[in-house]
């Protein structure tokens, strides 16, 4: 019998879930490691130092301008092991699945989790099913974990331990899509057809950066996700010896996003993205980076927007178009439930 | 404001997650790795063989005599590891909570999560919060992932590509607790106040077992979670040129949890365990390492229940104790939905 929808006995660790994991999940995840029946993956690794991440994604819709919530499965594991310094290698896939969810659905997600891995470079290895009755859960809740390697020269970005006074702060292109578009799309707001998400895995770029400078030339590395620039912000500065300036005029933002963020009355410093990259970087040698950074296609924007500054130490302010001061500040409640 | 319940904005990224992740994660997990800021963690592994799985938990009802959500989601991973002849080291935690959880609900979860990771010696070093709207999840749901350092030497056992006719199966103790504790507990059965999970990590019992014996000794192990004893077996002989027969009256199963399984018309074979290993040895070796088994706490009522066979290869069959035969299959729908 074809089912067109997911039942419980598809978490039974049965009959049915075999069916389910060999139809859909090996036959787009395919590669040497992923394990069938074994319950762990077994993965060939020379290392001294791993970076580790998990995320787990609630988006609402599961599916948007731009990606779904398996593009962002992959994507946000990816950059989260990318940012920390880490080459992003192996990646976990785990689904909590509501009963009735259609199967077509779920193999759309799967096919754009597995084009994603494959465009980042990584393999989905190891994977579980779960199945929760009708209104238990949303459709399908995913987790990935990432494995990546990551060298000595690095070890020092995760933490931005190495940052100094006099560096600069970058960011690769416009910020507040996803989230606009997230929220365009659950409300149906029909201003912001053309707003996309800029769901992306950004390994390669960083990679496009430490081929034009050393490893310590760059200090610092984020993905601006949940929380938006400011929460990135805040984390360079908090508790800090140094403060933080940003320029509002030099941070990218594509005007129909600046438009409903206005409209709608969100800060878009506090909006989500999926594909931003923030990173601090040797003074010096920051025009060369931002250089390498716009001849990639994920920089084509990309800019200097602020410095690390030996004024107001553990403060940061974002300096207006207009010559005033805002202070940076993280989200207090919550703006966009379920932005990922 | 002291809350009480999870509110929305504990997912935001923002002031609120981190104060959660604070007064809650990063106090109990605490440990020199956990990363509270960073989104990886720095994991520092002299390996060239990893153990990588990930799963996530769905468990209804939360508690439950003998255990909870938190204690399966450690146990489970670290026995996932475990069982593929890895030593697990690292875990991660990621929560989806339904807005509107009690607070000291996942306090108390978060605590006993602490007190499995300690028991089995790993640390959990990377973590996620997800909210979702009150009526969109079940409370809480939980993934971990787990890494396990693996040697050379005992990477056959988790595919079982030594397994040989001659070869003895072993389990550590009664099966089908768990099912039975959870079904008494999610129904108010009363008959069978005293069933209790056997939810616990198998990796220190694993240890004993190899201090008696040669690595090459152990051809395979397995825990016997969804899908029961049954499913671990089927995955033995499936398309494999040997058979398996095991010996009914050998299973050791407790009276109490016979009684409820008989009245409830629920094959023990098929119901979930959270605390029993299944070993394929050398035959030659059988007794000894059944004798390390009984000397552990985890194993006084191990028992040797069957033999790899050359006769009827990738069937099993199950010798009841007036002598006749049941072929061993697997669960085809859902017993028992969220087990685990």
């Amino acid at each position: 019998m074809i089912r067109k929808n997911i039942v419980l006995g598809h978490g039974s660790g049965g009959k049915l879930t075999d069916e389910l994991i060999r139809s859909v999940f090996v036959k787009r995840f395919d590669n040497e490691i992923l394990t069938v029946q074994g319950d762990s993956a077994i993965l060939p690794l020379r290392a001294s130092l791993l970076s580790f991440t998990t995320d787990s994604f609630v988006v609402n819709p599961l599916f948007f301008p731009g990606g779904n919530i398996g593009t962002i499965a992959i994507a946000g594991t990816v950059n989260d092991l990318a940012v920390s310094g880490a080459k992003p290698l192996y990646l976990s896939a785990a689904f909590i699945l509501e009963e009735g969810f259609p199967l077509d659905d779920l193999e759309q997600i799967v096919i754009s989790m597995a084009k994603e891995a494959r465009l980042a470079g990584v393999k989905i290895v190891t994977g579980d099913t779960k199945v929760v009755e009708r209104g238990h859960a949303d459709g399908v809740f995913i987790n990935t974990s990432g494995i990546g390697l990551l060298v000595e020269g690095r070890k020092a970005i995760s933490t931005g331990s190495g940052i100094a006074v006099g560096d600069k702060i970058l960011i690769n292109g416009p910020i507040a899509n996803h989230g606009m578009a997230i929220m365009a799309e659950r409300n149906n707001l029909n201003i912001s057809a053309d707003i996309k998400s800029d769901c992306t895995s950004l390994n390669a770029l960083i990679n496009s950066v430490f081929n034009v400078c050393d490893e310590s030339d760059v200090k610092f590395m984020r993905d601006a996700t949940r929380g938006g620039l400011s929460s990135v912000l805040c984390e360079l500065f908090d508790k800090k010896t140094f403060g933080v300036e940003v320029r509002e005029d030099r941070v990218p933002i594509d005007d129909n996003v600046m438009g409903m963020c206005e409209l709608l009355g969100f800060d878009p410093f506090h909006v989500a993205n999926e594909g931003k990259l923030v990173m601090v970087v040797d003074g010096k040698k920051a025009e060369n980076i931002l250089n390498a950074m716009q001849k990639h296609p994920l920089g084509k924007q990309a800019a200097i927007i602020g410095d690390i500054t030996a004024s107001h130490p553990g403060k940061g302010h974002i300096i207006t178009g207009v010559g005033g001061k805002r202070v940076i500040d993280r989200l207090a409640g919550e703006q966009l439930p379920r932005i990922c």
